[in-house]
């Protein structure tokens, strides 16, 4: 039963470190090994490294150099966020302390708001409708004198659906209020203009676009530099913003993955995804999860089979050396289903017969087509093992 | 006048990454990156690199397994400890609000104190004698029934000085309060033994013992697992204690960095840190900073030479090819002299006169015969040159 060939369906949980990433990261680690703080040539050789990746992620959004902060990953720029800001306004006496964000984020937001809510804070977790959109009267409604920011995520990590940010961004520029975006999975999938979104603040990291795990990146715009608290203090690394020793060699690796990055490597993703999501949906009872238009991430399929475990059709598939993910891989942790999928408004056996289908540009057309051929088989024997016929 | 020779001696900065720990590193890049959190073969063998890291660290400290949490650096685990255990108690309504600190602590845990006031805190600032061991009777003093925890600082960064655990751990535990200490520098250098020292909280790191940088531990004594809140809320990662998709590579590059850190290369150390010390001290006016005795980090070796300017000193070094530091690399970006050295009562001329030279087990006696010769040739030059006479 167990087959050699080896399919990772699963790049939105990570992805595979590029070799040019690798390669560009390795004379950080051995060569030019210096603290960037230091005034050596062999810390100022490092910190070129740094300054040097600080530009080409700042250019990739149309931000400036100097409005990007590195961190340690997606997670903690979305807690600095939150709490940065709620902190910074809590002791400055401002009376914002309202946060609109919705109920498709990911867990570091959600969780970080709920910390939040004991320290003081005033949360909306806005609605989304069954494609996983939020309802722009909703965004509208819920603003008040009090709002201090709106953090939507741009692409679902669970179900790809891509929120139209101008129009959010329009609103929070209308009212005064910060607009934050996670753009983890969309990061290099979907163009990104903070100017044109009227992006205050934007969640990016590495190891969603074949870079390093442990980095990622805050865009913060200029004005909002110092009306923030940082997460981590201390040695004032990072415009003071985010203190720590600078991962260097993580860094690099970050911006050599934004390099590589291509438009033609998001066209090749889509009409993999838009094959399988079509040969899918020849099975019976099979549907489809998020958006059913176009605005779904390149490498995101969801879909759910009704009256069988993903759990099991997840770790068959495993067994032919596929992997899958029945949600999030950060939900994993929880027994809970799928945040995400509740949130849309699915029935309890469409939850749970879910599975999460992520590529990346090195999957192939034979990689899908042997996968469906298991998939048809896993999913018939499945249904014949379950008690409950559709 | 430059020199091809290149001459690092700042080890107390960071460290080259030990090429045997990039090795160990590159398979968790390319063919074991899967997610830890997921569920299928790829996550799972990332998964139990992280898990054999996480015994290799917990055996290195005599703490258990399930006591170690991974971070991205140092200073996160310092903000957690501190910040986490503010917060819980605040929620908590304890009564417990107050730290004890010395004034001669790394920028990270001084400047997440000096935030945390403004949340309510009460910090003590223990005061430090010449060579900068805090006072036992000033600490016993101190201890309050609002005292939550004190943190102590075990191998000083600048100055190298090693604070006496065991007798401060007797305090903690008799008052019942929590012990933590940064053990960033002092790791690997001088044996941890959390039960010995009755530590309840250790702040490790990898890059200063040849790990990579962007990866950190907290030891956290099982029972106040969960009596801490996370810093970094989400997904529920490492116990539910640090969410954020582990650095596996970062991770496994760590624990190597430990394995292969030996008891000879800390001899190595001290015995190259001695004659460097004895030779220097033969250079007219050239006081030793911090403990006299053994007291000392093998590596350190820190000297003020009075009259002259250290950030000149150090120049001139670099441009030799030899890396040196003025104090700590992180408070590089202040213009505020040295907390440490002002903490030890130097003299305005000695801490603007000081140089910390930190060794690494890479380092020889020609490099440091290379560098006594160029270190006199040019003193004797900047004294010369210098307006105030000795």
């Amino acid at each position: 039963m167990f087959n050699k060939k080896e399919i990772y369906f699963d790049s939105a949980a990570t992805t595979v470190v590029d070799e040019k990433v690798v390669k560009s990261m390795l004379p950080y680690y051995t060569e030019k090994y210096g603290n960037a703080s230091s005034q050596h040539l062999i810390g100022q050789e490092a910190k070129r490294g740094i300054e040097e990746s600080r530009s080409v992620i700042a250019k990739s959004i149309c931000g400036s150099y100097d409005e990007i902060v590195f961190t340690g990953s997606g997670t903690e720029a979305n807690n600095f966020v939150l709490k940065g800001l709620f902190f910074w306004n809590k002791t400055h006496n401002t009376g914002k302390n309202h946060i609109i964000t919705s109920k498709i984020e990911h867990d570091c937001v959600l969780n970080a708001c709920k910390w939040l809510e004991k320290q003081g804070a005033r949360v909306t977790y806005l609605d989304v409708d069954k494609e996983g959109f939020i309802d722009i009267e909703d965004l509208k409604k819920a603003i008040s004198e009090e709002t201090l920011i709106v953090s939507i995520i741009h692409g679902n990590n669970e179900i790809g659906t891509i929120q139209d940010l101008e129009e959010i961004g329009k609103i929070c520029k209308e009212n005064n209020v910060y607009f934050h975006t996670d753009a983890c999975q969309s990061y290099t999938k979907v163009n990104l203009n903070v100017k044109k979104l009227n992006l205050d603040l934007v969640t990016l990291n590495a190891h969603k676009i074949h870079g390093p795990k442990g980095v990622g990146a805050l865009f913060i715009r200029k004005e909002i530099k110092n009306k923030i608290d940082p997460l981590l203090h201390g040695g004032g690394h990072e415009f003071g913003l985010r203190s720590s020793t600078e991962n260097v060699a993580g860094i690099v690796g970050f911006a050599t993955a934004y390099k590589i990055a291509s438009n033609s490597d998001v066209k090749k993703m889509e009409k993999l995804r838009d094959y399988l999501i079509e040969e899918i949906l020849k099975i019976p009872n099979a549907k489809l999860n998020g958006s059913k238009g176009d605005k779904r991430l390149a490498n995101n399929i969801n879909i759910s089979f009704g009256n069988i475990e993903g759990e099991a059709l997840g770790g068959y598939l495993n067994a032919y050396g596929i992997s899958t993910s029945t949600g999030s891989a950060c939900s994993s942790h929880s027994l809970e289903p799928s945040h995400v999928l509740t949130a849309l408004g699915l029935e309890h056996g469409d939850i749970n017969s879910s599975i999460r289908i992520s590529l990346s540009k090195f999957n192939t057309k034979e990689e899908a087509d042997y996968f469906l051929q298991i998939l048809k088989k896993v999913v018939d024997k499945l249904r014949k093992m379950s008690p409950i016929k559709l």
